[in-house]
């Protein structure tokens, strides 16, 4: 059969309510006909107060993702000081007369109701708010929609979620969750609307279509990251190495805008609750503290490097386990439970077995358990497990040299391991970097002290120094974030200088961990079999032309089609595409003249209000008369659609999906006939693996 | 006629040597059929080896960029030095015996006698080294090519130059120049060879095309600001916004390294030569030391917003008339020199009447000239002026309040005002940002004090602060670089808390600004009509198309084409755009059996030999017999070129454009047949005035 002449366009598709989890975004519902109008009327006045607007949201997004990061931050400080005096008190009881098991049973029980309370609401009311949510958000800055991935009722639940793990005592961080937060504060904010609690300002309804919310949803992520860490700057290289595809100045400044109200709203804030208004020392989530000199050994890199895939990779398999095993929510509750009172009970042995004592002189440990020390000395691995992963990293960093015991460490470091790593992929809504750094701290500053031993000091440092490093190294390890991992740590440190053996570490961590296993988040996408698509083809795809890579056959409309035709073809759900081309009728065809049907039109509102859900086609009762009716697409088509000829190599058709963020490119041969469609999936499929070339298989889209 | 049905191609277009100034890159060289055999051919292995090479080389640029830094920053500080001291002697002769109008003259002559070897040298030998090259390097990485600006050459005259200024006692820096430096290092390493030199050392031929190139000479401004700055990650911004159009992860991962390393370098060096090997405390050539707390206040921003565009504003009319009048070489020299002298004439009469003791007790000043002062004192407005100004500005941000008096103050910022106006645009070569870092320091710690003697000190702060946001205000009112400028801030005071104050002082500066007059950088770009691309289209351009936008008619080629066609095309100096569609023979048309023609086959090695400068067609000799066989342009031709339909908008074009750093643009009609052709500079004619769209008239490209 011939082929239908083209004039290839798409129209916005309905987003059909697939079986499966993922959706992609449609980036290019903005450039169809009604929208192109409505910016062709635009002028300078009304593009100005559509400026100002972009501008105010993103204050607003800074603001209220500073806002939410105090309100864990006090909500946490509390909690979790009320139940460690708690226990401390109940183990200082039990010391001396004895019976320390009610001690451990008291703070096994604590912890794990406490994580019980979190576990459930995230199981059960919305599971997407599991985890540190950073790979959904990868995902979705990629072009992949998750559903409900931007809800506030996901806020709510990730909110009081990393407040309850944290609180129960996990191996876990509240600095991930930031990031997720500070993106779905800035969906509702720049939507002037909450599907959750089903309002609608009619507010900023200029920014309801994708390619808008996605660029005020990297800024919010932006802002996650400042206000997690006190680094704006890495805020923003964050958002754009995950979502940036073509770069924008005028967006970019945005981010950084948010991103600066973000960490200076949470600094003022937390500066006036700790009661000196003016210090303005809290930029972040966490704060390293400053640090003077430096030190970096490459042994040292290496290593992090191996402990770092190492943790991935047991990850893995424990996901796979869980993926198979554990996805009933009530076992998700229980094992999270079960963690808890492990992480409890483990930190209780180790204290317990631990015979470090230090003097409480002089030392800033916030909660010293004496136990069997003497008087006016604390035990020193209490201070590892007794105490909020946070400050554990801080004082790992600071503490002057001698605090800890090379044993300590050693065990410390071993244990955490395993329960940071047994954490990560838990039903509660959590983080991993604090974890990491804690871990790089511990054998960081372990190492630092070996070094110092072997050498019988004539090498020695600051073992807060190798504690850094190590931290450095271990984070980079895991998550692999060179660019700006790199920057956050500059910018948590507040020392310049530390950039380049930061940048080393990173760099070395990055490498060596590449060479075992993906990054920890990379994995967790692959294993979801997201389509998501990387910075570049993969190096050896020149070969492969858009021809190969292309769906075919492709189910084109015309631009004045009729109904019935038109509404078979979105209710085909075997279709492999999702937007259709619109072709030019062949001339030689005589248009049968059964007139447009004469519904109301569709406006640009009817789009607005209704995205982005718009009704599945089948919840629309067309009856047969209407069937017969003929309609015109022309106000729902892309009148200018970018095609690529069928010779075009994989590179180069990637390039152009990602540089103009495509969700789909029509392929047309020499006669601009329509021969076929690439979509993101086929572009996906496509990975370099350690055999060359290979074709994964991906959720469908 | 009827038009050629397409297959629209490009040939890597013959760089016509154009009476204009300007050239635009070709970005699309590197797609032409042979560049694409080559990629596709590579393996996984080869891909490694390149990609090492690419960081290889990186590091070459950082570390070359960091060794050049230091060699400025000791041969000017030892210059200058001596320079100092001679003229401090004299005065101190004088001032006892009477006749210090001799230590004028010798000032005065020593300042014009060194300003004028560096002002011949730019003038005669490489005018393209004057001023700070910054407007150079943004054109250069926007995709326009100004003939020598990446060469040794240059970068010679550069150097020695701005050695040169400094020395001479011009209100200049010598930071912006490094920017340029970089690139052309960076230029130089990554195609291993030098024309200057006429050397090539054969190594990294595979970078011998735009594309690349141009990525390194990125890394190469970075790495530039990042010496400059001690701002590695203010330089990879810098880069990015002035270059990068699509964003690509590992480019910017590499940008950032050879910025480490560049600050590194510059840090090690000069804390070896300073003597203290382990204090790694000069990341930059320009060191703000550490501040602690802040302020800010709005009256303040709009002022040096105000301030910033009136230099501006009068450097455009300085430079209006230069362009005008002083075109001769000599002329050039003649006014350095008078610059030179009366810089000095003022200093020395301003330092003369001023009546401003400071003890000299506890006080930082290098060369304290005693002058009238009692013993132990020394002459305060001394300090502003006999010094270079890298130090004044130190000084200004850190002297203990009561160092200046409110009227020293005053006049030596008026003062200095002018002369920087009248400095920048010279025929040497020099940087503007710390002359205006000194102009804002001077009056933002006016202004503080004044505002403590107004409010009888119930609103006080250290006007240190005052003076780092005067200096960010005024630099900011006149480059406006928003984004990477905050950044380059907030890294040289090395504290994130002042970014906020910072960032919120440079977007008052830069709205207020450019309400009045465009950025000095831009403002001195357009007033060369370059075909410059901004980062977006004018927001008021939705109305027209690709159709009224394009040139046209276009000249195409055919596949198989007759070599006197090609060079007449070729020869046609008055076609509007230099690459050509290549279309598809009409399959109506004989072919005419003329046999193709028996030339050695040209290998992409003929193409990377003669990289960057193609011989042009008028070198070439082609006789009668030769003009008549027929060549097969399938080789040279990009088999897949980017087309866009003709009723595409403007900003879609734009963006076309921008993502993919497109030089020429198919436009075909729905049967694709080629219509027209998008260059640049039809591009580059829109934007914004005041009164709607306008289009300006530019340089040929």
């Amino acid at each position: 059969t011939e082929l239908p002449r083209p004039y290839p366009n798409e129209i916005p598709h309905n987003e059909k309510l697939l079986s499966l989890k993922y959706e992609s975004l449609d980036y290019d519902n903005s450039e169809n006909q009604l929208f192109l109008e409505e910016e062709r009327r635009i002028n300078h006045a009304a593009f100005r107060t559509v400026e100002i607007k972009r501008w105010v949201i993103c204050a607003m997004i800074g603001i209220l993702t500073g806002l939410v990061a105090c309100f864990i931050d006090i909500v946490v400080e509390n909690l979790a000081g009320l139940k460690y005096r708690v226990v401390k008190d109940n183990i200082d009881k039990f010391t001396e007369k004895g019976g320390l098991s009610f001690s451990l049973l008291l703070w096994a029980t604590l912890n794990a109701g406490v994580v019980m309370v979190g576990s459930v609401i995230v199981a059960f009311i919305e599971p997407v708010a599991a985890g540190s949510g950073i790979p959904q958000i990868k995902c979705y800055l990629n072009g992949v929609k998750i559903p409900h991935v931007v809800r506030l009722k996901t806020l709510v639940i990730k909110v009081c979620g990393v407040i309850l793990s944290v609180v129960g005592g996990l191996a876990v961080g509240k600095e991930g969750p930031m990031i997720h937060s500070g993106a779905v504060i800035a969906a509702g904010i720049s939507q002037g609307r909450s599907t959750s609690l089903k309002r609608d300002f009619k507010i900023f309804e200029y920014f309801r279509r994708d390619t808008e919310k996605r660029d005020f949803v990297s800024a919010g992520a932006a802002a996650g990251v400042s206000a997690a860490f006190g680094a704006p700057v890495g805020g923003v290289l964050f958002s754009l190495e995950e979502g940036a595809s073509f770069w924008n100045q005028f967006l970019t400044w945005r981010i950084f805008f948010a991103s600066m109200i973000s960490t200076f709203t949470l600094n003022s804030v937390l500066s006036v609750y700790h009661g000196n208004a003016w210090d303005l020392s809290s930029p972040g989530l966490i704060n390293f503290g400053r640090f003077d000199s430096e030190v970096c050994h490459r042994f040292f890199c290496w290593g992090s490097g191996i402990l770092g895939a190492l943790f991935n990779a047991l990850n893995y398999w424990l996901t796979m386990f869980r993926i198979r095993y554990i996805h009933r929510p009530c076992l998700q509750v229980i094992e999270a439970m079960l963690v808890a009172a492990v992480t409890a009970a483990v930190g209780f042995v180790m204290i317990y077995c631990s015979r470090d004592c230090q003097p409480i002189q002089g030392s800033s440990v916030a909660y010293p358990l004496q136990l069997f020390c003497a008087d006016g000395e604390y035990n020193s691995m209490a201070t590892a497990f007794f105490n909020t992963p946070e400050k554990s990293v801080v004082n790992l960093f600071h503490d002057p040299p001698g605090s800890y015991n090379p044993m300590t460490l050693g065990m410390f470091t071993l244990m955490y391991f395993f329960l940071a790593c047994w954490t990560y992929g838990l039903t509660v809504s959590a983080g991993v970097f604090i974890p990491s750094l804690l871990i790089g701290a511990a054998w960081g500053r372990l190492f630092g002290i070996s070094l110092s031993y072997l050498t019988k000091g004539s090498i020695w440092a600051d073992p807060g120094k190798y504690a850094l490093m190590g931290a450095a190294a271990q984070l980079g390890g895991i998550v692999r974030m060179t660019l700006s991992l790199t920057v956050i740590m500059m910018e948590a440190t507040g020392n310049v200088t530390y950039g380049f053996p930061i940048m080393l570490v990173l760099m070395t961590a990055k490498i060596v961990g590449d060479y075992f296993v993906e990054g920890l988040y990379d994995m967790h996408i692959q294993l979801q079999s997201v389509p998501f698509l990387h910075w570049e083809a993969p190096v050896t795809s020149h070969s492969l032309t858009a021809r190969e890579v292309m769906s075919t056959p492709v189910t084109c409309l015309r631009r004045i089609e009729r109904v019935g035709t038109v509404v078979d073809i979105l209710s085909d759900t075997s279709s492999n595409h999702n937007g259709f081309p619109v072709v030019e009728s062949n001339p030689n065809t005589t248009q049968v003249g059964l007139g447009l049907s004469a519904y109301p039109m569709l406006l640009l509102k009817d789009f607005r209000d209704a995205y982005p859900r718009f009704p599945p086609i089948q919840s629309i009762h067309v009856s047969q008369d209407e069937r017969e009716c003929m309609i015109d697409l022309s106000e729902f088509m892309n009148p200018s659609p970018y095609t690529v000829p069928q010779e075009a190599s994989l590179p180069r058709v990637f390039k152009l999906f990602r540089a103009l963020g495509l969700r789909h490119l029509v392929v047309v041969n020499n006669h601009n006939e329509v021969v076929g469609m690439v979509t993101r999936k086929d572009l996906a499929r496509y990975r370099l693996g350690k055999e060359g070339l290979e074709e994964l298989s991906l959720a469908q889209t």
